[in-house]
């Protein structure tokens, strides 16, 4: 079967391809553009994290200009965000940077967005319409009120403006605050369009209402095969958008590879500390690249079978635990040396 | 439209209801349930959290018995989770148990689950079918793998076993610890029977990654119509089982009502502290049962239009913000007094 992510049409952000399959992550930086040494900073925790495009808030002519110091001290894929000033799009383009995104509801009339086109298109640069339902131009509100339609009509429109000009270098967004609305949103959209999708709930909140919400969203859309790059929007530090990103292709199956722990919530069961032991073998997880299952499980009885398809595991008895690999039990050991025995057996995997 | 959620066949678990509508929500008590008192302190708990049906674990006569006085101390409604032994099914019936959970995959012959059907079915005590990926039974797992295909022949096996014996008070779980494989059975489920289905992911990790399992898995198949009550199973304490369940109840739309917060990911355009302002509000707001939508938003260019459909909210400047309601700015504040102006505004809306 072959999803609708794997038919849409292949664009450039420097190296990395949004489109034709996969699914790449954004996040965008928190820094003030023009402070270069902090963006520059936060660009390449990001990017160590595992963020695939980087994007700036370019709020003014300095931040703008800015990016061609940015520009040649990093090689991250690098995305502009313009509102409102078509010209701070113009310098940003000048600058290499290696995508812009515009808002189509702020940007101003017909003229404005052609010359973006145009300059993008002689750089060889993609475009990501990205319309907001908080920001939708006034006549499409009107006319289809506060609705999915209202922003796949507004995407609509300006890919045909670009299409005017002869550009096709586009990605599109469609991003409302409401989970529903950016859903059905990007299902509409996904029918009518092949351009890859950028896809992501806006405003979603902090870390946590912002995760659950984005989860919801971004994740219904995975699985249906819709959505060629995500953002995961947090009230918190972008870095934090990038590892629930990263959780988020995991959980929908395309990424496969990497470290997974299971673990079963505790019920009366369960007579060892498992609660603490999953959490200390999560960050010791998240440390390694290495492509394991770990299963932490609160009794004997259910543990091994329920978790045979883990590599390794635990399962906990009365102050002790069993020590198993692919369901069969190897070892029974102390409770006080659960953790260490799953830390020695994680660095020793796959050696 | 209707959801094929609203075509679901009504169960009645002592109060409550699942299935034909409507999504409710369930947790497990961590406790021993022979523990009378910490048992009952945790249903408190739970109900008072927002929980609908508690479950506890079955795990001995012991359990089962304690059952008796633990139901002359509660009106909640309570399921018996039934590993193994048919027989501590029956004494929970006998004490007045509201529903019981089998687990196929261990309950043994056809006899036992007839006998426990039949007990049921003159107490008026409904069961729920709780297939688990990683316990299936060995003839149905060498014959389909271990794919939703199996999850779904296995439930369709034991429905049969019930309505043979005239049952029909049926609820169904198909859970694997993979997102995927989960949302594929309940999908192919779905479109067989018209039983209510109880879904969520099992051993779904530490909060973190539980999470965002949880929410991609359950939030996707409720967004299709699919799931008439939902367990979030994480490896911490139950309560944030059902905090996390309420949101994805409202990231999905189902719940519609009850506080929200919007708040914008901080940009290179932002002045103030929104991380912290929206952390602070999140709490406030996790207090009141008020519908009321707020927006803390990092700045006053895109903010009040972002946030139009927010009761209150608040958009950064610099050292400053401005208060605004329904989009409409109302006035200038110093940053210093942002938090306790909307605690404020919280507090008099709807008065």
């Amino acid at each position: 079967m072959i999803t609708q992510r794997e038919n849409t049409k292949p664009v450039y952000v420097g190296k990395i391809k949004i489109g034709g399959g996969g699914v790449c992550i954004q996040s965008m930086c928190n820094t003030d553009t023009a402070d270069i040494d902090k963006t520059l900073t936060q660009i390449n925790e990001l990017i160590d994290a595992g963020c695939d495009i980087v994007r700036l808030a370019i709020n003014d002519m300095d931040a703008a200009r800015s990016l061609r110091i940015i520009r040649e001290k990093t090689t991250a894929a690098l995305v502009a965000d313009i509102h409102f000033d078509y010209r701070l799009a113009l310098v940003c383009i000048e600058n290499a940077v290696d995508k812009i995104r515009i808002n189509p509801g702020n940007i101003g009339e017909k003229q404005k967005v052609m010359q973006v086109a145009n300059a993008c298109k002689s750089h060889n640069i993609p475009i990501r319409i990205g319309v907001n339902m908080g920001s939708i131009d006034k006549d499409t509100e009107q006319k289809f009120g506060k609705t999915p339609r209202a922003m796949v009509e507004s995407a609509l429109y300006h890919i045909n403006l670009l299409n005017e000009c002869d550009f096709d270098d586009i990605v599109i967004s469609l991003k409302a605050s409401d989970v529903v609305t950016t859903v059905k949103a990007y299902r509409m959209i996904s029918e009518r369009v092949k351009y890859p999708l950028h896809i992501g709930i806006t405003e979603a909140g902090t870390a946590y209402s912002g995760i659950i919400k984005s989860s919801v969203g971004i994740g219904a859309l995975l699985l249906d095969g819709i959505g060629d790059t995500i953002r995961v929007s947090l009230t918190d530090r972008p870095i934090e958008e990038v590892r629930a990103a990263k959780e988020i292709l995991k959980a929908t199956g395309i990424v496969k590879y990497g470290p997974e722990l299971i673990s079963c919530p505790t019920c009366g069961r369960c007579k060892i500390d498992i609660m603490g032991i999953a959490k200390q073998v999560e960050k010791v997880l998240e440390k390694t690249d290495k492509n394991i299952k770990v299963a932490v499980m609160g009794c004997v009885v259910n543990g091994p079978g329920e978790a045979k398809d883990a590599d390794i595991g635990i399962a906990g008895g009365d102050g002790c635990a069993v020590l198993f690999k692919k369901g069969k039990v190897i070892s029974k050991i102390k409770e006080s040396e659960i953790l260490s025995t799953l830390i020695n057996q994680i660095e020793r995997h796959g050696k």
